[in-house]
């Protein structure tokens, strides 16, 4: 079988040291790689590539919380019941499957089940009696028997959790955006799809909350007719930012602002945009926790479309389940111009009756009641751990009176961005990957754009003679100062090291020959047309800021 | 009780959003703690710096490896056998407690038991029986029996398990350095010492290789003039870096260049030079792994002195140990300037005995036979999992040859800096906190250093006049594009904003006036004098730049 795109990007990442297969001394894992010095550094930048869309153009904040999450949030959250695979085990050959990776796709998984389709990939047996797995890797905090946890599967569980505290950072007003870069995990039951498909992987996700009665984003104006790729799961379209919310293609504007931030981000990190595309989710595909989604894919030749961004509206689902588990007061507050006086009906709860009766619950069940709007709910419920319970009348009294109140409670919504790094990263360099034949040999480029590329420039002296390395050194101190990530390389031919270059996507080279000696220039040799300049050292060094923008 | 230092710092850190205990809406869990958006850019800001560090004047590139790691590495590296505390239970109380934090400083563990001398903390009974508990997190990849794993104790294994890769990247040269930032694991039995005993936590990790025939620094001349702070558990001492090494104060040069380097870095960072010493490990103390090691101690007043940065000599141990357990070539080559001629005792495997007789390890024994030093070892035996094996004879032949050879393998050694950076971040926040009283009041401010510092600056309207609000606003834009982390705030009296500035160790303050709409100026007030001056604008935006030397 002739090597495909995938195996030889994978042979360049090992061979050039941006992704390596994990613990391979060891027999390997699958769903683990290693990020090498150029990969790692090419992660970073198409990290912060990402925060500067956030945090400069969109104004959030970051915060940075554990890996390691309590089993109370994520059972809360809805992970513990509904993030798993239906999982089948071949009772011949003992391999495990997930289910929708061996059914053809869009068949229905019951139906194939039971019309005895579903085959052992590895020796053909009859698959039957599916399950559910969680997906989520589990561990204990303590010893003995500790307390339950889990590898968190998404950062965004840590910021909902701190919800109450960066509204107030936030001075309590809405809405306003959190960032979480980070590790997720997902312990697949026999991941095959090589990067595309870690157990551990890197996310960088956007939290923003609104107030529900107002999805309108203030930058809007300045975005809204740009185009959009979408693609309705039939054809695929292109059209105005404008027109796809005025026609409710997009349900509201903040969808569809992030939907274009993503847009933006993806082509800057050197996404192609002929593959590159937007596909709405349909209803029973969503997330337990979505109300509508988009995913940003992007195409590769092995693997089809790639999800690698998903632009959720998790409407108050969250912050509800904290609410109701944790019983924290997790409410925004929608201020009036001034004062009013209104009519109010009004839970006072009694805290000698409600005590006795549910002692640690006592506390959460109070703020409940407290916060519970006696026009919507006609009984007198609330949830405590999933269940809804009915509050006996003894414990609380309703009364009706006259309050001069600032504003009305609720809870925000949330539009979340979120974003798989090491797709992203992958399908950068194999949209960035060139062939072509030099002197009869195979010649192999990543054509990335600067502000990815892990290195900038290289810098070679056209020979390893003492003067020349001694200029070269110099110019690559001076640029590594300014904070440029440069390589020094005065090994092998010229014509060798320019295809070293060219391998890890570095856009320019700087060599210093003996024409430097005399007259104080070099050439600088741009990766993608190879032409070469010659400039004073002094230009040759502002050229490069130029050029990379830094 | 009054407040010490501690809690005033970390009521602090929970107000502004520097700090906040995790999980806390679920009850909390010892251990854990979430950097909020100033906590999350100071620590981003402490990485960042570190790196400026090693990346830029010491050479080394960064990596990334994922944070699960098989148990075979983890078996291999002692961490199965050897990460343990030593743990005993309460039998009346069933609580569990580490045996060293609950005994007297010094004091023996092994007397102390056997004198009836521990007792429970909580409930007074003698404790017995102490037994050894793992401190690493164990969890399974995969469903089912799965493979066994845990969540990693340090980052190095991730770049030991890598170094024949890493060699080669580095074109087969040493001394190299490498890199890891990431989060690092220890399953405390009950951490009592809030941030200073993280269960989750942030590392920076460095793994210098070197030639054991060489452990000089090419950069140890221009250094060798500056003085340590030493501590040899006895008295404190101050002296240069030369004579520690020509005195074996300190074993090499590497090392005590990276003990300078980690001086540099912590004062730089912000931390006071009076809190401040290195401390020699005693021999009973030290890893399992290390020859000689150095900890850098940060002072705190609640805490005494707390091990922030770790300097260990690890020798050969961990490449040795993966050699022997994976049976990966991992060596280096001392490369002669010639080819020699050498006469040569050398083992040549048979594997038509090895192979039936050894199966899945036969290639492993061929390997480690292959490399085997005849003139130091004796015995024909070979280490598999742990435990020695002698090799019968019939499995190889022992030739004498005379061959042409480029150099000597070895196995590298390493010198390792290891940081906690959430300890350095509480140390830098501790070292930095002051108090005062204004207008009877208590005023507390954070002057931390503006390499550091989460905002550099901060953007003041004097009054929200509209005017005067446009002009603060551009101001915003204007340093946010260059890099620079400011905070907009039009919110209550200057005083009360100047305040809240001060208390987030905001280094500067631009204030737009009434005069700024006459004549173009803007104040800068200084965080740590209060004093203000008036300049033009944009000499206010490059003031600011020079002073934050960004």
């Amino acid at each position: 079988m002739p090597l495909d795109i995938y195996d030889k990007i994978m042979m360049l990442a090992k061979r050039r040291g941006f992704i390596y297969p994990s613990f391979e001394i060891y027999g390997g894992a699958a769903g683990f790689y290693d990020y090498g010095p150029l990969g790692s550094r090419l992660k970073q930048n198409i990290e912060n590539l990402w925060r500067s869309f956030y945090l400069l153009k969109d104004n959030c904040v970051e915060i940075n919380t554990p890996t390691i999450t309590l089993h109370e949030v994520l059972k809360a959250s809805g992970h513990v019941n509904e993030f798993t695979d239906l999982t089948v085990d071949c009772k011949n050959c003992k391999t495990s499957y997930k289910v929708e990776g061996i059914i053809d796709e869009g068949e229905n998984v019951e139906d194939a089940i039971n019309n005895d389709n579903v085959k052992c990939p590895n020796c053909s047996t009859i698959l039957k009696d599916p399950y559910p797995v969680n997906l989520m890797f589990s561990t204990t905090i303590g010893i003995g028997e500790g307390r339950a946890a889990f590898l968190r599967p998404e950062t965004a569980q840590g910021i909902f959790t701190n919800f109450h505290l960066l509204y107030r950072y936030s001075r309590e007003k809405l809405p306003f955006g959190i960032i979480q870069v980070g590790r997720g995990y997902r312990n697949e039951v026999s991941p095959r799809q090589g990067i595309i498909r870690m157990r551990e992987f890197s996310m960088a996700e956007a939290e923003i909350f609104f107030d529900p009665k107002d999805k309108t984003h203030h930058n809007f104006n300045d975005i809204k007719d740009k185009e959009l790729y979408l693609f309705d799961n039939e054809k695929e379209i292109k059209i105005s930012i404008e027109d796809a919310v005025k026609n409710k293609v997009i349900n509201n504007q903040a969808l569809a602002y992030y939907m274009y931030l993503t847009q933006e981000f993806l082509i800057s990190a050197g996404v192609d945009s002929k593959k590159f595309r937007f596909r709405k989710h349909a209803p029973n595909e969503l997330a337990h926790y979505a109300q509508e989604c988009w995913d940003a894919e992007l195409f590769s030749e092995r693997f089809g479309w790639v999800e690698c961004v998903g632009i959720a509206d998790r409407s108050a689902y969250d912050l509800s389940a904290h609410i109701d588990s944790s019983g924290t007061d997790m409410y925004a507050m929608r201020k009036y111009d001034e004062y009013k006086t209104v009519d109010l009906k009004k839970i006072v709860p009694k805290m000698d009756v409600l005590g006795p009766l549910f002692k640690g619950n006592a506390g959460k069940i109070k703020m409940l009641l407290e916060n519970m709007d006696l026009n919507e709910s006609k009984k007198i419920s609330v949830n405590i751990d999933g269940d809804s319970m009915e509050i006996p009348d003894n414990c609380y009294e309703i009364i009706e009176t006259k309050e001069k109140i600032i504003g009305e409670k609720f809870v925000p919504h949330v539009i979340e961005p979120s974003y798989g790094i090491d797709r992203i990263l992958y399908c950068v360099l194999e949209h960035n990957y060139h062939e072509t034949k030099k002197k009869g040999e195979e010649y192999r480029l990543l054509k990335l754009n600067a502000i990815v590329a892990p290195i900038k420039v290289g810098i070679l002296p056209l020979i390893s003679d003492e003067r020349l390395v001694k200029i070269a050194k110099k110019i690559d101190k001076n640029l590594r100062n300014k904070g440029i990530a440069t390589y020094y390389d005065e090994g092998g031919t010229i014509g060798r090291r320019y295809a070293r270059m060219d391998e890890a996507g570095t856009p320019f080279c700087i060599t210093v020959d003996h024409d430097t000696l005399d007259d104080n220039t070099v050439t600088i040799r741009d990766r993608d047309t190879t032409k070469q300049e010659r400039k004073k050292i002094d230009d040759a060094i502002q050229c490069i800021k130029d050029k990379i923008n830094q």
